[in-house]
């Protein structure tokens, strides 16, 4: 059966996997890319993005490699937050806006966007394309399956979405790279979720950047 | 100069330290027990208590080892909350409530336990005796030091107690152990810190078991 997958997402020790005041001068919120040093350094991340946007930082550990690449395989579709697509709220004044990730973004194939605004597909070059929803994450989850074509799925964030779908108890897998970092506020990923959540860690392993945990959904009530 | 430490302090990756329900019947709270599976298992707490408080888990890993042994090297003096020396709350209605520990606690030095009801010290067995202080965390902390000779102290728990020095920013070093538990509620060690906490990773490794980070108080403002 395919999965709903989170991979690589990044949380505070306390707990704020973005920071506060997020938009155009702040995509992950103010200190929210301190969350996310330990990627930047990994092989897969790099290859991905351009040199620059990767920074001069020193190279990453094999772990954070490992946890890095293993998001990358076997994956259909994803679904994102509209937040995550873009900077823009409510209505889309501006169609211009492709995403943030040049015109061949590093998806490759549909990409799912979350959001109440519909707005016409989006046909990027290197397979990417981009589909407007507004259905429920029921709904949206069930078009992500047919169009990963019996590959997984993958749910990328931002915070909200990654929460709605917890809270929904429809994700089957996901890692979490907790960052050596205190934020002291933001978005916690981990809020109004009302009672034990249904997953149990069954790995847990650190580098000197991440603490790595991967999570299934519980077999037994907990 | 002698300082405030924190010690193999358990938290669960969605951040709770502690469960709902605190009582009697629950004194880590619903499910708290949970978070404190690493170190039940440890020799150091093994030493501690009867083995029967440890229950037949297997043996545990060294780094876990390593972590609970330093919580009792260069300690002259405990602080605690005073939920966390017994289940009361309000006006000591049974004074013969002389805590969770037995006739001979496992500190051997003055522990001072915060409240609002004054009681009389009580000296136990085997060199610890308890203080009830009702002073602010300032104060206490310099009775604290006064009566730790020159040695550190430790700041116990629970929660509440952790999160007022937390504020403070009176906590020199800090070791939290998360454990790999997502507990869902309960009571959060990181709430109402407002802003950015001005303190720093200098260790991050992991067990099977927790995940334990060190933090300093940071030299630069982050």
């Amino acid at each position: 059966m395919p999965k709903l997958r989170v991979h690589n997402f990044s949380v505070s020790l306390d707990g704020y996997a973005a920071g506060t005041d997020q938009g155009p001068d702040h995509p992950l919120g103010r200190g929210g890319h301190r969350l996310h040093q330990w990627v930047f350094t990994t092989p897969t991340f790099r290859k991905m993005f351009e040199p620059e946007v990767a920074g001069s930082a020193p190279p990453s550990s094999t772990l954070d490699e490992a946890f890095a690449a293993a998001g990358e395989v076997g994956v259909g579709a994803t679904i994102m937050g509209r937040n995550m697509f873009g900077h823009q709220r409510g209505p889309w004044l501006d169609e211009s806006w492709r995403g943030w990730w040049g015109d061949n973004p590093p998806y490759h194939h549909p990409v799912l966007v979350m959001t109440h605004h519909p707005r016409p597909s989006i046909e990027m070059a290197g397979g990417t394309t981009f589909h407007f929803v507004t259905d429920d994450v029921e709904s949206v989850l069930q078009q992500a399956f047919d169009l990963a074509d019996g590959q997984d799925v993958r749910l990328g964030g931002g915070v909200s979405t990654v929460r709605q779908y917890l809270q929904a108890g429809l994700i089957d897998e996901m890692h979490l790279a907790f960052a050596p970092v205190l934020l002291g506020c933001g978005e916690r990923l981990f809020d109004n979720l009302d009672g034990p959540v249904g997953y149990q860690c069954v790995e847990l392993v650190s580098s000197p950047t991440a603490a790595h945990a991967r999570f299934t959904r519980a077999s037994t009530g907990q």
